[in-house]
């Protein structure tokens, strides 16, 4: 029920997920609405398994308090069925603070994770590099760091079949003196061991292909992917204006939509649908609150690849021997 | 002698001013390097006044060391002119830590000033809006941020001539309750009065006119225009490289010529030159590293204005009322 265009687009999405890929979709929220929207798109209602929860966290909610209140929403009942192990993962487009107290609250973390970290996949180069954490606590101490960067690397090396990704830790100057103090700190621990420490990535050169995992607290991550998603609709906004007063151009930019195409297609956070909240005892992916249905599809497919790789009880195991 | 391009495009860059807008550049450098380059352009030295400084700071050198160890280099000597009113404003394009060293301890910070900032106008909307600060200290406390929002508020005044400017705290989130302890800290101080503050700005909306001033931390701020820096050439070289694969694109791409042209130059930071430390008992300004001479020569238009619209004793005046 959780995101902009849910349940409509939630729903087309998770279609297309069980048709195309053999995913079992289990939809979670209000059954009359999940219900007619099957009916809408011409689905057999039956063997679809629908988890009747009318409420729903709503964007504006204080969300640890909407999760502590034991309202039951469907966050909250989704978070439940993963704890007891009643389904391999959850997805939601909904409130990302929400779901993360829930994986907090309700799920419950790893042994050796004090933080969660939420990561996403940069669409830069090939392999694309991990950033966490983008937003899923806003303060972060140095240890934190090192627990993102032992997750991250699992996380590349599982999903993405890198052999010793290499970890990079955001700073504002490549050399060692600059930054500041959680860099500092983060940074004697990092290259101590664990992981395969190469210094620090300047925000400059985060699509330079310098590191496979880039760490950083939640608070600049979120201001990093936030940043660069403005920069690109502003860019790209500003280009169109341009374009839309020369009518020369306007011609010529018919002759340029399948390269803009194809841009879109690289850059566009649909393409990952949603990214795993790491350091949890079970499956919780976060996508965009925008997502449309392509984006909730491939949503889907990024948890049952994650779970056939096995991410969780693997990154359990990194942790335990990089703090034994 | 700062910048990848000295002293050729900085030597240009004020030939430029000098001609066209009647600023009179003082060259403080090496003088055979700088006679050559005036000799190289055609211009009779003799009205060029030329400090002779044979050493600077090279990029890669630790900033307050280079300063603190007394070693004459050009901003050190600049820094000391300005210090004396010998000279009305300095501009540099040299290494941003050693300009800033060089402003706190040569020319000092105005008696209610703990930290400088330097502000970047943003490529927005007009009034452009000032993002402040984007890397002068790498860390702040909340009174700092109060600091910044003030002398923020002086420029857009001044050099803007805006009324009453908006001033902004980003964070991540609109709501109050979202982002880190500093900015909880800063938004309680900026609610309790002095400039008019309007709450939060996400970085999701920094191009989307909520305010005139936007306050952050050093390490913050750099990271927002590294970010968008970033981004905006990654998603443009993407761009490229989907042309050129697309015979027809490529050709379309020649009609679009004119609007990339006026992108880049809303865009692009050589429109705006160069950005004063505020916050110093003498106007000094820093340019990007890799300006060429159009830069160079909007940076001294930009010094030009700033001293006309008496910046340095206007925000003076203005952290005392501030903070009486």
């Amino acid at each position: 029920m959780g995101g902009d265009y849910a349940p409509a687009e939630t729903v087309r999405g998770a279609l297309v997920a069980q048709r195309e890929a053999g995913v079992t979709p289990l939809l979670v929220g209000d059954e009359a609405a999940l219900r007619a929207q099957l009916d809408a798109e011409g689905v057999e209602a039956a063997p679809w398994q629908i988890v009747h929860v009318p409420e729903a966290v709503a964007m504006d909610e204080h969300a640890v308090e909407a999760v502590r209140s034991r309202r039951p929403t469907s966050i909250r009942k989704s978070a439940e069925m993963l704890g007891a192990d009643e389904v391999d993962a959850v997805v939601t487009m909904g409130h990302t603070g929400a779901a993360v107290a829930a994986g907090v609250l309700i799920v419950g973390r790893l042994p050796d994770v004090e933080r969660p970290g939420l990561g996403v996949l940069l669409p830069a180069h090939d392999p694309r590099p991990l950033l966490i954490d983008v937003g899923a606590n806003a303060e972060a101490r140095a240890r934190h760091l090192v627990q993102f960067a032992v997750m991250g690397r699992v996380y590349q090396e599982r999903l993405q079949g890198l052999e010793s990704p290499r970890v990079g830790l955001l700073s504002i100057g490549e050399e060692e003196s600059k930054g500041n103090s959680l860099v500092h700190e983060a940074a004697a621990m990092l290259a101590s061991g664990g992981v395969n420490y190469v210094g620090h990535v300047d925000p400059a050169h985060i699509f330079h292909n310098e590191a496979d995992v880039i760490v950083c607290d939640g608070f600049t991550g979120n201001v990093v992917i936030k940043t660069a998603e403005a920069t690109a609709e502003y860019a790209f906004g500003e280009l169109r204006a341009e374009v839309v007063k020369r009518p020369l151009a306007k011609l010529a930019a018919l002759g340029l939509r399948p390269a803009f195409r194809a841009l879109r297609r690289r850059i566009d956070y649909a393409e990952i649908g949603a990214t795993p909240l790491l350091g949890l005892k079970g499956l919780l992916l976060i996508g965009h609150g925008r997502s449309k249905a392509p984006a909730v599809t491939n949503a889907l497919l990024a948890a049952d690849r994650a779970v056939r790789a096995k991410l969780v009880p693997t990154i359990a195991s990194g942790l335990e021997s990089a703090t034994a």
